[in-house]
């Protein structure tokens, strides 16, 4: 008897390390995504250095993560609800790296602009009001994982259709800046590719808010609709 | 004796389907990209349709493979090459289902292209060529799945490289022609997003082929240089 609680309370110290793992993962990545952004509209050469230096952390971490949760895995056998915990985290830190591989390249695409010329840039309050958007979703999507939140998960949901009106509106406003002067179509390419980049945070934001609804409900409500999600919180 | 034997009979043919679901995945996927692009080239409406309509039955596969995975975790308790195998497949189905979402997106910008203005578009012979590459690349993925082949996997990597030096020649051209006849803005960025598909489909086909070496030699390759996948691969 004695034996099995020890076990069942270095189990439950396993799984809360790697909650707390993804957590500081989920962070950093926001903090990456924050100041690629800010580095874009400042044009701070040493902040765009740091955050494409920064990647192979948030690679690090998502290698460690999962190898932390084959052990978990391997040794303590989980299953029902400590099992689709695995398995959320498993998927979480898979696109939790893909967002920080967004955010080194909104970091790439800032050095680009300010290597060419700022001048012909358009303004980026767009931009950064949908990058805005797009980290407060991380944010919550982390916050919804850590409490366990299904209300937030389907609010998230609903706030990628705005991600992607959002963009749809930055790429009609650079195409009329094109059409009016083709000299500045190589930088609102680059600038089409950061609007991109932030969309996809979005896109994996949403995606992590899903596996919450897994995890907390033990069903599976990628690929539905927000209203079907909305329903399956409720119930 | 005679349970256990039985008992690791079931397992075995657990993973075995969960081997072959996977392949019968990526057998689908991998028609969707290639009609896809004919549907493209060639105009024809209804298999751009048919492509957009089939991405549910993706979806699904992802979903059921998932779930197979989670029982098994949770009834056969696997360890060490066999949980790399699942661990192998869960991944392996995420990315799959991205290329089977960027199959339907350039059936849906294969629609807007010939909505718009067919005359207008630039020929397709790039897009063909890079689309091939990157389609072959996801064959070999696969292929090196089933057979658990490490050449392939550093092969398909360096392959990766070529994608997206590929993908730069498009975007290059694309410029061009955007500047000489900025009433074709629109239209070459409805090709650039479907470019820009194609080199996504190329990323996940390296990410699948990098779960390959982890499968076989349990080592995570993802985030190393190609050399180094080259030398683990060796070793």
């Amino acid at each position: 008897m004695a034996i099995k609680e020890h076990i069942s309370k270095r189990f439950d110290a396993d799984l809360e390390e790697v909650r707390t793992r993804v957590l500081q993962m989920g962070g950093f990545v926001e903090e990456q995504i924050e100041r690629a952004i800010d580095a874009l509209i400042e044009g701070n050469e040493t902040i765009i250095d740091q955050v494409i230096d920064n990647d192979h952390r948030v690679n690090a971490m998502e290698v460690s993560i999962d190898e932390i949760c084959s052990q978990i895995i391997a040794r303590r056998q989980p299953t029902a609800s400590d099992l689709r915990m695995i398995m959320t985290v498993i998927k979480t830190i898979t696109d939790l790296e893909r967002i920080g591989d967004e955010a080194a390249k909104i970091a790439r695409m800032a050095r680009l602009i300010y290597t060419a010329d700022r001048l012909h840039a358009p303004r980026f309050v767009e931009i950064k009001h949908v990058a805005q958007i797009a980290s407060s979703m991380l944010h919550q999507a982390l916050d919804a994982f850590a409490r366990l939140d299904l209300n937030a998960a389907a609010h998230i949901v609903r706030q990628d259709e705005l991600v992607d009106e959002e963009f749809r509106a930055i790429l009609r406003q650079l195409i009329t800046f094109m059409m009016e002067d083709p000299r500045k179509i190589s930088i609102s390419l680059e600038i089409l590719f950061v609007a991109k980049a932030i969309e996809r945070i979005g896109d994996h934001a949403k995606n992590m808010s899903e596996y919450v609804v897994y995890m907390v409900k033990g069903k599976d409500v990628r690929h539905v609709t927000v209203e079907e999600i909305e329903r399956e919180v409720r119930g």
